[in-house]
């Protein structure tokens, strides 16, 4: 493309992107795309999100760089949008060229988020979670719940999903969409019936607000716990005694201390990072026994990954189309002269 | 426009909206935007920009919100660019309602930018600049130098401008495209040749280093400087002596400490922040004799004041176009089924 466009990837072109590749394998690509990168955790700038809240939601921006490559998203997060039909968390993201300054693409980011939330949540899980594991509940089924559960099924063999939410409607949605899966799929009208015999408890509720979804009795030895829900100061899912009986893993424990459920804690309370966990640098699971809990809030680098992945797909299959977003002058210094030149003839 | 689709304001249809408005009109209305914003200055959050240095250039996000629009820009500065046939400068901005975290307007920004800078410029200069000021001198004749000299033309009274840079190619373009201007334009071949008789003096240049372009002995009493060159750690153009010989004003001061000229004093070197000024809680402009010096580095309002103004404008003459940026499903928890319901089928 020519130096004044960008590709863009629409709603539309992510859609069909996912369709080509298949969502179960884009999950999977999405996996492994960040343990790659989170391999090389140190060779990137990180820094805790940029957050403007208000007293309805907020909005950040999540940047980061490997050097090569500089990435940012744009995300909100405004649990009472669905009551107006909008959504809770929109988001859109850009790749630029270190070297220019140039960006390299922009891309749609709502369903990006959507897919790389499960993948790294799937990707923690593969890390820490019991071998055995099959069964998972999950608890809050809004836009997030079925990118949880093919994601565990594609990346760590969960074979049933126990599925509830307080709205009976969003647990109806969710097991129609997964009917095809390959995912048996129990609807359960209570937090207790979701739990029992499961492995791994996904938490993924949306209220702006210190809730208990998850209480102490609810958690038995050797569990895997992801709780992706809380991930704003002042909104967490899970009751602080199931924090202190969990060994924890955070993606970056400067942003997680201050939007995770360890938001509830002491701020010296130990915890793994992820990356230490998948580099070889700290264990993971340590005990059949042991509760492990994923206080996953979403992290720049995750973001990074999935815009170089779109990036590489998007280049490959050719999903995109040319964005007129950089104003190009024949003499770099001559922009003045590119805008006079455009003269008022051309004014549609 | 649809919920899924962004207004989009393209390099083209922003050089449409500037030839319908008028260059010198859409200065003057950048200029009332950001008077009208910095008068209300206490109601912004305020923050200095996230910059990710390397070792040829910077990439920043600037985001400000108002509390009702939430907006930020992306820019890059990267001065070896044009070398390659690059520009230094390119951006592009966002507006979002702060009730819904949706975007409202995405628009490129690299001309935006030139154009909000030389407004800011020429508001700062008829707060603290001699009434009487005619005659500007013009240091540094890349992409910002035309502009500089129809904003101070527009919102001044400036009548001259004399320019000089150490590459006179530079200087050939500026002056031929200021042919036109109404202004009566003087090349000059040194420092001291453009800045004699001169009541203004801009500066302009785009090296990331300290650098001398302004000597003490070439700024007499009762001028007024313009140093907007000097953005970022370790790049300025005042010798310091000027410095300290200046009542110095400010966009925001935690920012300019470190990004601007003032890096070069002690942190707790006096200065007045422009809205201040303008907001009458501050003197401008003291005594005949006074040197004034405006250290603009760039801040996030300004940016806001011109995205709000081409929001407004884009509005009004249509010159956009749709984006499809917001994933928008039927039932917003409902993510997943709008995904599947694309289906394979789509694909192009």
């Amino acid at each position: 493309m020519s130096l004044n466009t960008v590709p863009f990837v629409s709603v539309a072109n992510m859609m069909r992107l996912v369709h080509h590749i298949g969502v179960e394998q884009v999950l999977r690509d999405l996996a492994a795309a960040i343990e790659e990168d989170f391999r090389r955790w140190e060779s990137f700038e990180k820094t805790p999100r940029l957050a403007s809240h208000s007293a309805v939601g907020v909005i950040e921006l999540m940047p980061t760089s490997d050097g090569r490559l500089y990435g940012f998203k744009y995300v909100n997060g405004h649990p009472k949008n669905t009551k107006n039909g909008l959504q809770t968390v929109t988001a859109f993201g850009l790749l630029a060229e270190v070297q220019t300054g140039y960006p390299v693409l922009l891309s749609e980011m709502t369903l990006l988020t959507a897919l790389r939330t499960a993948a790294s949540s799937a990707l923690a899980a593969r890390h820490l979670a019991p071998r055995d594991a099959r069964v998972m509940a999950l608890i809050g089924n809004g836009a997030q719940a079925e990118f949880q559960a093919l994601a565990f099924r594609a990346l760590c063999g969960i074979s049933r999903v126990q599925l509830h939410d307080t709205d009976a409607r969003a647990t109806r949605k969710c097991a129609a969409n997964l009917r095809h899966s390959g995912l048996e799929v129990v609807t359960c009208t209570s937090p207790e019936a979701a739990v029992e015999g499961a492995q791994i408890v996904t938490t993924c509720t949306a209220d702006k607000q210190y809730a208990t979804i998850l209480t102490d009795n609810l958690v038995g030895p050797g569990i895997h716990i992801n709780a992706i829900g809380g991930d704003c100061p002042g909104k967490t899912e899970l009751h602080p005694d199931i924090l202190r009986r969990s060994a924890i893993f955070v993606e970056y424990a400067p942003q997680t201390r201050i939007e995770g459920e360890i938001q509830q804690l002491s701020p010296d309370h130990p915890v793994t990072e992820l990356w230490e966990v998948i580099a070889g640098r700290a264990p993971g699971r340590s005990h059949p026994d042991q509760i492990t809990l994923f206080d996953g809030v979403g992290f720049a680098i995750e973001d990074f990954s999935a815009l170089r992945y779109v990036h590489e797909q998007c280049g490959r299959t050719g999903f995109c189309e040319p964005l007129d977003m950089i104003a190009d002058p024949d003499d770099p210094r001559d922009l003045f002269g590119m805008l006079m030149r455009a003269g008022p003839v051309s004014a549609a």
